[in-house]
């Protein structure tokens, strides 16, 4: 195996401080001695931060973007769709720094504000998608209005449910970042429109996955 | 009119620019700046920024705890409760910087983590009775558990619908902080659970106010 470049390793401690730190409380400098590289090495790489950033949004973009397919196959089973928003909350995780100070992060880097709101489209856009595939899978008498009511809460709830998981755990220390609770609470928002046949599974594979 | 306080006019100048520009970005010396007073003049009062944003906090608190005093009276229109859903988004709106920066603002200040989580599970047990009231005065049929769920969405929604706002703005200069797009799709939430009549209610209430 070829070793890791310089850049990716770059970009790889950048992702862990960030996430560990908040973005805007790291400097290049914390990074490059985290490395243990010099200052002007890392500058040879990214001229400031917010190319990091930008770097690092980049991969956050692919990632979402991949996730956010939806599912080709018909007829899916409630742990397909299950999995599907898991998978979803899976890369929201990995790249939780731009989460938690999105504001803050899209207003220094103008750049990203459209490519940003890209990928919410994109998973609004997903969200309906699911709801309409379970309509189509489970027969629920869901109109197209309140497809898009239910989207837009459940684009809400994938991008703040870790900011409020961490609310919540500071007041209260058993409170973990489970990403299930999430992924559930999600498909909590369909789950009205569903037959009892469908609520029971959604029960059942909660109780499995949580 | 008596004169309004110095130690009041710092309280009003900081929440001013906290909100304009994020707690996190302003500094004591830019509160002292804008309202032309001393440093000195301003220590005098508050020791630092942390004691400024404590104190603005105990007024959120303050404001929020009778925002969600829930409604006494029996039989409450569709618009009474859309008032009241309101009333609560009017104080997210006035103290919107301690929504925006909430983790790095809570970070650093450990008391105020306890205090917040007070006023969230306030929050919670408001949008619980909010439904239980719906439930009682509209015959919805939703379970206990259901009311739990939809309250929990609700809190997420209340707490991060401005962020939201604020994000999609970015990319699209026509959208608004409308604070009724927010009770709207709060009121959404419970929607599916209540008669046709009712949605129509919804439907008509929010024709008249969006």
């Amino acid at each position: 195996m070829p070793p890791i470049k310089t850049r990716d390793r770059i970009l790889i401690t950048s992702l862990e401080l960030f996430n560990l730190c908040g973005e805007p409380n790291t400097t290049t400098i914390d990074i490059a001695n985290e490395m243990d590289i010099s200052p002007g090495n890392l500058y040879y790489h990214f001229r400031n931060k917010d190319e990091i950033t930008t770097g690092l949004f980049a991969l956050y973009e692919t990632a979402m973007n991949e996730a956010l397919e939806p599912p080709k196959e018909n007829k899916l089973e409630m742990l397909d769709y299950w999995m599907y928003v898991h998978i979803v909350f899976e890369k929201i995780w990995e790249f939780r720094f731009l989460h938690r100070d999105m504001v803050s992060i899209l207003e220094r880097n103008e750049r990203l504000q459209k490519r940003f709101n890209r990928v919410i489209d994109r998973m609004q856009a997903a969200w309906a998608a699911v709801i309409q595939n379970m309509r189509r899978d489970f027969g629920a008498p869901i109109s197209d209005e309140d497809i898009d009511a239910v989207a837009n809460s459940a684009v809400i709830t994938a991008m703040y449910w870790l900011n409020y998981q961490q609310i919540r755990a500071m007041g209260n220390a058993q409170v973990s970042a489970n990403l299930g609770l999430g992924v559930y609470q999600l498909l909590l928002l369909i789950s009205p429109w569903l037959q009892e046949e469908q609520r029971d599974e959604l029960a059942a594979v909660a109780a499995t996955y949580l």
